[in-house]
């Protein structure tokens, strides 16, 4: 059964119509946080008769302790082979319940209705599921489709700043995924306006980007790694930031990867018109503010790039694009150019 | 891509082949039996470069504990998700360790090779892998084949006899569901030299009659119910025997099982001459011996078959023959006829 994305912020409304269509017992997963926000606000008397499961909130309970909890809850609550997993949450939760789904009793339905911004345009569409595993992320999981995904703004009003922005820089990463056009009007939208209806309309052009891409290489091959711009850099960014004890954001690390792999981008594809360089790195200062960093921190971000789970034979690789809506992925990248790169990006951002 | 199901007895020279093609790091998984008596038989020199991992024998280490010791190991083993994991085992092995690959990365690529027949004709084809878990069969999985399987004879020879009955029951449901030919040619053939190399074509014909039912219903939604033959009955008696601590085999509940169930298909849906019936009990009887119940024991027997994980809505389901070579899933059985065929199997077993 082909996946179903809905938009729409009624979203008791949607999830009374999924339930009707369903036979057998539901249950959703929450963590504390989801459990408390946001499920009361759900407006979804079918859910009256579900049974609620809640794990911790938090990336260290993306664990294997923790959907062993969730196989425990649904076996002990009788869950059978037609029953139906509500997955109600950020990245964490859709990605961890995908997986517990998948797994019982060799695969139940699952429905994800993502709270935050980044699990609404990343994680909850395009079939990854994990957990944390053995200090590497998302190291156990499949690819597995939920059967619905409601994409709503309902519940960001409850989201802090760093989240929305989070959530954004993938948007942008989208954005620049499909056309200069689309980029543009995405830096100049209202994004305080982003838990109202109008903002539906920007959510669902920025999923279906990776719909579009995840459809045409769901087990991540080949074109799915598009997605992957700004994250070689992002990801070692997050890499050096836990390692010197700074908490730094996942988007705000593939905004700072972005600005850095468009730079790439321009020196190595000749790709990229320098004017709309600039205006990517003034946006991603004005709202990110600039992750520091020092000459003397490029041998270490060389060598966590080298060791990104991407790559092959100990080489840089990036996703880099050759124009809007277009990139190359899996371009080697050599020390110098990398270092240059940095160079650059820290002139931008005025560090 | 399509699994491919080598039958050979050359099973060193299948293995170089397939390495050949493989450009990843090779990993082998073993219980500490076939570690010790399966992996130096092996003759094939590419898995000397190959990481080894081991767990204990015994279906009590199909279980979580055990699968997250094998993530731990391909993970310190530096292995990636061009890597390859070749399963060499029973179908504890195979279940597990095709869990293992399936979820591993999200996926790497799996070989099977059976050592006991049960598992050759059962549990290495298919795609079912799975753990126990919170005491229930198999109740954690997913749906995932092997790239390659390569049955053979050729370790049969270590296997005790009851072990080899315990594969040669479902060879038996097997040929019912092919031919009546096919079955009385299998009850002929002279089962003492199981692991020679004459054997090879009877375990092929076995195992396509698998391989024709799974093609239709990977997903066990509709025809693959036709493999649950004898199971029904066959659980409760294993279910049975585990609650008054007597220990018997599956593959021998399984043949009990039949015999029941092809009594319910004469009584039920006028299939199955007699005379059939009595040489299928005749001979299940001088192999097996009988499994001891009495009349005090149905109603715990009935009650045990309504909880099978098949069933819905509390009913007595079984898979029943209309004829050779074709069945009827999802019969709903009443108690009464349940009994008076138990009956009717005491009879024949001469209890």
């Amino acid at each position: 059964m082909e996946q179903q994305v809905l938009f729409t912020n009624a979203v008791g409304q949607a999830l009374e119509q999924i339930l009707k269509q369903h036979n057998g017992t539901v249950f959703t997963l929450t963590d504390d946080n989801t459990r408390r926000e946001v499920l009361p606000r759900m407006a979804c008397d079918a859910l009256q008769n579900a049974t609620h499961i809640t794990i911790p909130a938090g990336e260290q309970n993306k664990s294997l302790g923790c959907l062993a909890s969730v196989w425990e809850s649904l076996q002990q609550s009788g869950a059978n082979r037609h029953s139906l997993l509500i997955n109600i949450g950020g990245g964490m939760i859709t990605d961890l319940g995908g997986l517990a789904a998948s797994t019982f009793k060799r695969g139940i339905s699952f429905v994800n209705v993502p709270t935050t911004l980044l699990g609404a345009v990343d994680a909850a569409v395009g079939g990854k599921t994990a957990i944390n595993f053995g200090g590497l992320k998302n190291d156990i999981g499949l690819f597995s489709e939920a059967s619905h995904v409601i994409v709503s703004t309902r519940f960001f009003d409850t989201l802090p700043q760093r989240e929305i922005l989070s959530g954004f820089a993938e948007m942008m990463k989208h954005a620049l995924l499909d056309s200069r056009e689309e980029f543009f009007t995405l830096l100049d939208t209202d994004f305080s306006a982003i838990h109202t209806d109008t903002w539906l309309p920007r959510l669902e052009r920025s999923v279906q980007v990776k719909q579009r891409i995840v459809a045409q290489d769901p087990y991540d091959n080949d074109m799915r790694r598009w997605l992957n711009a700004g994250h070689t850099v992002g990801h070692a960014f997050e890499s050096l930031a836990w390692s010197t004890e700074r908490d730094i954001a996942h988007g705000y690390a593939v905004a700072w990867g972005l600005v850095v792999e468009t730079v790439l981008a321009r020196m190595m594809l000749k790709a990229f018109p320098g004017d709309d360089l600039q205006q990517l790195a003034t946006f991603v200062r004005q709202n990110y503010g600039a992750f520091h960093i020092t000459c003397d921190d490029y041998d270490t971000l060389l060598d966590f790039m080298r060791h990104d789970k991407k790559t092959r034979r100990g080489e840089i690789n990036c996703t880099l694009l050759s124009d809007f809506g277009h990139a190359h992925a899996d371009c080697s990248v050599t020390d110098e150019d990398m270092c240059a790169a940095l160079d650059i990006y820290r002139d931008l951002m005025g560090i």
